[in-house]
């Protein structure tokens, strides 16, 4: 169920003090193949951490061997100081790791990626960093996958991790993200593990086309990160090499799953709403009506109040750049449709939103896409928690 | 200081019994002339309200002689007998003021134009908005502005009025709005008066430059309304023709005093934030950075928690599509530059947030191109209003 789940790689979490709380903070996956293939995805954000832009570097190759991470310091906004900072982190991990013997062979600062999330502008304290990094690689194991999972949690209020079956091979993941959860990707760190045979091209397609899909389907609140990462290394000790089509859909379902923890565990959220929106012109119309809705406030409260206004719903989707006619829409809150052609249909006290589960249906009747977005609502729990700490 | 402040204008403001307050909730302004220019702007959102549609015609001839304004009902997304209820109320408000002879001539349906503003979704109990029309014509009056500002209230807190003084001849003018405050325009009604001279095309030319700079850079919470309506008529009774220049300047002074007003009753609102951007290579980018900084709710609940969080700043600027490189990014807030060159800079505990107005200024150090943006804090006050009340 976690990164380790796959053959060839091991993991551990390790506490360095970076967090105040004295928890875990430190994670490292190495990868001992046969195989060291991989692929990334990054923030689009103009502010990229500096572990973004090293690990951007590291994924040209498309071979990583390890991958640390830590949680209390994002290493964002740290200037070519901060890149140092992460340089020297990546150098450490290569040089342990080659000392102590336990992998194939030497591992260079090229070959391993860094990961950081937390506090945005501050600089991290690399002597922790370094002392947790040898810790790290002392208590590496096979089954060290959910130490490393509850390591690089922030304010997640639980580790959150999965595994995917393939035949004879699988894939592993872990992620972290409570808030800043927007795509371009949802604000996250994710690390993927297979112990399928895959070229780094291979690995590549098949992991942009599932986040596109799922992680870049998830608006919780609109805010994009400096730091997103999702990585997916490939060891081959399945001896297996499953095609294209099938390594996407285990990507794809194996960050479904992390998907949805996301949004099972948003910062304050107490509705987990899935927007539907079909019977668009395309695909893309239909993602842009669900993001216009997501993203609007007025909405998120009124589900914060158990409210099935959806003349917010229909106020938003009217500002997303798509190809429909006001009257042809209509509006279900589960499974009640409230609006039909535009205007109120059914009585709207129908509505039962008492639970946590919410589903939007927006019937735009223009085409025959479909596209699903996943958010929240805003709570008095969002505003305290983004308020009341520096994040 | 309200719409009958130039001459030329009568208004009124009655209780019709649309809000359950009992409060004023019909405005009527007319136009005595000699002229009866006008200009319009209304909502871009694809679910235009049934007024909206109808005022978009009238505008059309550039000739309005009476606005009829009503408050407790939207009037939106209530298909086909929306039109009709708004169609007749147009024409009951010209066969009343016809037939009250109070009028230089008869005026038509076509003449007159509907605002309506409250719950999207439900028919407005016309009986009783006739009534009040019925009243309204009866208590027009040359001191009626602050009844008609009065009446058009809903979430509002206080009237919102204002005069702009040209030589010999003024702009006056009245807006309601305090949320679904976004551009395109930020959301309200607004109903401006004048007695310049000034033809149809003037007026449009000097209202759309002053909306685009003042209302049109309103983001208090990123939602766009279904209802949004700003009004300019001119009666021409100082018998002084501005230059176009001079026009746009008193309409957009008019208009940035309304703005500000918005700003300053926004729900659940603690903080006016003025977020300028400075040094962009175009003002569109300006405008891009600033919009994209005041529609993080991760920032604003920063804000709201009296917290200088500049990577949150950073965070969303970095967002937007705009030409900057990170590493030439300053960013003060009142004053304390607390971030230089895309790091930390001054210490943030310098930044004194205990009041209400806050200064953030960023330079992207990519041209000379200035915008400013108004958007206010995310607060406990505003999740409160808007999931405790549909609206």
């Amino acid at each position: 169920m976690t990164v380790t789940s796959p053959k060839g790689f091991r993991a551990a979490g390790v506490a360095a003090g970076l967090k105040s709380s004295g928890g875990l903070d430190v994670a490292l996956v190495i990868n001992d193949g046969p195989d060291t293939t991989a692929a990334g995805v990054f923030t689009s954000n103009k502010f990229k951490a500096a572990p973004v832009l090293w690990s951007q570097q590291v994924l040209r190759h498309g071979i990583v061997r390890a991958v640390v991470l830590n949680s209390g310091g994002a290493n964002a906004c740290t200037g070519p100081g901060g890149f140092q900072d992460t340089h020297h982190t990546a150098e450490h991990v290569a040089a342990k790791l080659t000392a102590s013997g336990g992998t194939r062979a030497v591992v260079g600062a090229g070959d391993v990626a860094v990961c950081s999330t937390g506090l945005i502008g501050q600089r991290l304290p690399l002597d922790k960093l370094l002392t947790g990094v040898n810790a790290a690689v002392r208590g590496l194991a096979r089954d060290g996958g959910a130490a490393a999972a509850e390591a690089i949690m922030t304010t997640d209020t639980r580790a959150k991790t999965t595994v995917a079956q393939g035949e004879g091979w699988s894939v592993g993941g872990m992620i972290k993200g409570a808030g800043m959860l927007a795509p371009g990707l949802a604000t996250m760190l994710c690390v993927l593990t297979t112990d399928a045979v895959a070229d780094p091209g291979t690995l590549d397609t098949a992991l942009r086309a599932a986040t596109a899909r799922t992680l870049d389907r998830i608006d919780s609140d609109g805010c994009m990160s400096t730091n997103d990462t999702v990585l997916l290394l490939a060891s081959g000790a399945s001896g297996i090499q499953p095609t294209a089509e099938e390594l996407f859909e285990q990507v794809h379902a194996a960050l479904d799953d992390l998907g949805r923890q996301l949004i099972g565990d948003a910062e304050g959220a107490t509705k987990e709403i899935r927007i539907e929106v079909r019977a668009a012109a395309s695909e893309v119309d239909a993602v842009a009506v669900g993001r216009a809705v997501a993203r609007s406030n007025l909405f998120k409260t009124a589900m914060f109040g158990n409210d099935p206004n959806w003349g917010r719903i229909l106020s938003a989707a009217g500002t997303a750049q798509a190809d429909f006619e006001a009257d042809n829409v209509d509006v279900a809150v589960n499974d009640v449709w409230i609006c039909k052609g535009g205007q109120a249909a059914e009585d709207r006290s129908k509505v039962d939103l008492a639970g946590r589960d919410v589903h939007v249906l927006i019937d735009l009747g223009a085409g025959d896409a479909t596209a699903t977005i996943w958010t929240n609502d805003l709570s008095h729990g969002y505003v305290h928690e983004n308020s009341a700490y520096s994040t």
